[in-house]
């Protein structure tokens, strides 16, 4: 900023502070702040100090919530014999999405990743493990990203639940629906063709 | 948003209000004010109301600022005998950057749009004419766009300033520094070759 607007400056910057938004951006939300009118902008004020106050872990799966139990944890609808371990609550968001699973979730918040000094007792297997009673747990799904970090995640958590007997199976490799092969990796491919089913 | 958690939903709905925020990107932005700290969350929240509170236009050229004068209305190294005609205040910081132009700016805060219903008096045409002392200020830059909206406003200003006898320009047309005249449109092409300067 050249011009010398000091709570403008501030603004800017606060938004080029967030993820993905370079300084023309910010410049554009900063712009489309002042547009707002003094109600909308104490809205948006409020409504970030009150999700950031409200939210937090659910005691049972460690999805983001503002009760004590997450939406899905508490809903007498749902499938008890299975729980779907995913990295972070977005996965949880991109799988309700589908309306496809009926079970339950454990969120990790995060993978074992030594590069960037994560181990296992920074994500939250410890929250995970005391809820697999196999007289009620069926199948563990491991729903990790399929980089190395969530990979190295699953094998772990795998290994770990493996003594007790439960089921754990991994979501599928192969290629993205509505892809062009052409664009799909190596590795993808050598798996989509391991993985191929009979029609 | 599947799982309901209230303040947060809310969260992603306002910054998918933003301009060029879609809801991957209000949500990635969602979750990054979730990762503040309290204070961090509090700032933000503050810098927003704060930003909105303090600033409005300058008395005299219609920029934004949180003073009476904006930084350079009251600045006293400006050459006042020239005045830049934007049409917003982001115009003016582009120009700033380049650090070549040292007059005065008026900004209109938009351009004479009949298909939206923006006509002379929705800009800060009213503000600028008095500004316009022969005496003092001996040249009016018209920098608006060069698109339909901000020629027609700068040909309808040239008209009212023209009977006070000031030079009025307008910002050259060309292609681009660093652009492959390959991209370049015909009526920038065709503007570039009638501007064309002796080497």
């Amino acid at each position: 900023m050249d011009t010398k607007v000091a709570p403008f400056a501030r603004l800017i910057e606060q938004f080029e502070r967030l993820p993905g938004i370079g300084h023309k951006s910010a410049q554009r939300l900063a712009f489309h702040v002042l547009s707002m009118t003094n109600q909308q902008a104490e809205n948006f004020a409020k409504i970030i100090v009150d999700a950031h106050e409200k939210i937090h872990k659910c005691e049972v799966c460690c999805d983001l919530t503002d009760s004590d139990l997450c939406c899905v944890c508490s809903s007498p609808s749902r499938d008890r014999s299975k729980i779907c371990v995913v990295e972070d609550s977005r996965d949880v968001m991109a799988i309700e999405r589908t309306h496809e699973y009926d079970g339950l979730y454990h969120v990790l918040h995060g993978a074992i990743s030594p590069m960037n000094n994560i181990d296992i007792n920074d994500i939250t297997v410890n929250k995970l493990i005391p809820r697999l009673d196999p007289d009620k747990v069926k199948e563990v799904i491991m729903a990790t990203s399929t980089t190395v970090e969530g990979e190295a995640t699953a094998m772990y958590i795998s290994r770990l639940i493996k003594p007790l007997g439960i089921k754990i199976t991994r979501l599928a490799y192969g290629v993205p629906v509505g892809a062009n092969l052409e664009y799909a990796d190596e590795y993808t491919l050598v798996k989509a063709m391991e993985g191929r089913k009979e029609l």
